[in-house]
């Protein structure tokens, strides 16, 4: 068969262990899976209230406009409705934008360490992918990306706060930054954890799009509204953007019940409000855990973080898999000595850490 | 921006008219859809009663690897688990096997008419797209189409039965087919609609993979299993196609209440039977409408029909829809002067066709 040279490079998603899986294999009582940054929280009630007196014909396509979430979401925003794209979460709006854009010959430029669908998805295209290290604090180093930015540059990938260091950008710093690249480049900031952005200076980039057509927002259902098994993220631009990416998305990408379930969960601004304070709040633990032990960590505006262990991050992701809880090893995310931890419910964090403590103990880290 | 030349070629999906908005706008009492190959009786029963029980944390991630419902699939159908990809509904395979072979200097071979979907993909990865017209009796020109492969071809698309016209190649001539075809070249059997067919001398293709590693089979849950709102398609194929297609596979592609649903409905073969008996008595009350009336039709293997209407299929269409049910236009499926109906319920087969005597008449037509 004639596949394309660059997939022989590309490795298939590799399924870690399930909370399942691990329970029985080390015979516990309960897991704790505080690995993929979802909302310990789950979503809003209201959701299991209607799937429990569903009464829906199964049998029918979805609406491939996604119309009624559509209305939804642009009311929400204040944008208009053909400023949005609905992807089977925002992997797929990935997907969409790398494969409407990139080809040989044309580069992609990205932070190293980022989210590492962008990359994926530029090497599926058979792009050139230009890498451009975090700065030391864990930020993207938006000077030496726009630098890098060439006539043949397609898309730059701004992941906002980042994921996984949790870094958020000065929003001034993003408005030189749109400013300086040239309005041919599609700059996408992926901003999947914005809801939890508690830092005052902050400004909504939704701002940036009247001004620059060529900025291309998106957000997702999956993280702050604890929709992540239903698969809806979305996209905002200009409508010159959106209008080019419909060809490319597929036409009954999101389930029926994703979108009805979107719509119920956006409605529930309470619902994130709470979760958002409880977030701080645990945050401050992991903060204050580090501290006391003298371990970095980034700054998060999210609700993961990456904090140091003084150890090999494979090692210490196994003691606390073996004691119930599982996490991402920052050898993983390519950070190693590091783990990145989703911040849980209060209760949660209280027993990770302490269970840390003793895999700490044992590698004489404290 | 650089969006890709052939990209402006593209139309976006283009949203046709909801049962609801052809209600208000025609003042019906009811709106009966019976353009999109939907399955009439819905899905599953216990699939309702699933949701309706649902007790599960919406904010985890679904499980990338489908485990339970590759198990399922590969028990049901006796083969490796290894050798089945999940998609977001047959759809997203299309795109995932277009994604991971086309490129600009291939070609892929596509009848006409059929599925617009293989078309579409082609064209967004500049690929060479070699149109065979189907035979007189709507059944793939397989021996054109072997013909026209060369050293270039690197996929050939096979709707099997075929989309829209409804006919089946016999399963011998697909076998001389694929012996002809040679092995570097995919060969992609699209049965979504399998089914439904009741042909004695029909052989279930996956006997073919065997001997044929090149041979890719497509089906679908949204079809006959009726959980199109679900969107799960799958593909069976050599365990060396399946995992050179992971890598360009979304990780988390199918939600969660998608897979558990699809495991319900596949577990439902009494389900499946009985719509199968159902259909196949539908079909009957169509062909015999159109004997009686003179009127050309398709012999269908599927849960839709192809049939002449001798009148300008639009007007035929908004005739239909003025009086509540929605049908496909030739028109917009390249068979002028026919309409393609699903087969639906004995009751709505009976309205529908009364209205479309009413309708023709209308048009002079009996």
């Amino acid at each position: 068969m004639k596949f394309k040279k660059q997939i022989a490079s590309l490795k298939a998603y590799q399924p870690g262990k399930t909370s399942d899986e691990v329970q029985k294999m080390y015979n516990l009582d309960k897991v704790t899976k505080l690995a993929s940054n979802e909302n310990p929280y789950g979503a809003s009630p209201k959701v299991k209230e209607y799937l429990n007196n569903i009464d829906i014909d199964f049998a029918i396509y979805p609406d491939g406009h996604a119309s009624k979430l559509r209305t939804a979401v642009a009311k929400h925003l204040n944008v208009s409705e053909n400023q949005l794209l609905f992807g089977n979460g925002s992997d797929e709006n990935i997907l969409i934008v790398s494969r409407a854009i990139l080809e040989p010959g044309l580069n992609t430029v990205v932070a190293d360490l980022t989210f590492g669908q962008y990359k994926h998805n530029a090497v599926v295209e058979g792009a050139e992918v230009r890498v451009v290290p975090l700065l030391e604090n864990g930020a993207h180093d938006l000077d030496k990306m726009a630098e890098v930015v060439d006539e043949n540059t397609a898309i730059v990938w701004v992941c906002n706060p980042n994921n996984p260091t949790g870094t958020l950008i000065p929003s001034d710093e993003i408005k030189d930054f749109v400013e300086k690249v040239p309005s041919d480049v599609l700059i996408v900031l992926d901003e999947a954890y914005t809801e939890y952005i508690t830092d005052d200076t902050y400004e909504d980039s939704l701002g940036l799009l009247k001004k620059h057509p060529n900025v291309l927002i998106m957000r997702t259902f999956s993280k702050a509204y604890g929709l992540a098994s239903f698969r809806v993220g979305y996209a905002i631009g200009s409508e010159e953007v959106i209008g080019q990416l419909e060809p490319t998305r597929e036409p009954f990408n999101n389930t029926v019940l994703s979108q009805e379930v979107a719509i119920i969960g956006l409605a529930d601004q309470a619902f994130i409000a709470e979760c958002k304070v409880k977030n701080n709040a645990g945050k401050q633990q992991f903060e204050t855990y580090c501290k006391e032990r003298n371990l970095n960590f980034f700054p998060s505006h999210t609700n993961f973080i990456l904090m140091e262990v003084k150890a090999d991050s494979d090692v210490v992701f196994q003691g606390l898999m073996e004691r119930g809880f599982i996490v991402r090893s920052g050898n993983a995310l390519g950070s190693p000595g590091y783990l990145r931890i989703t911040i849980g419910t209060e209760q949660q964090n209280t027993e990770l850490l302490q269970k840390l403590d003793e895999v700490l103990r044992e590698e004489g880290v404290i």
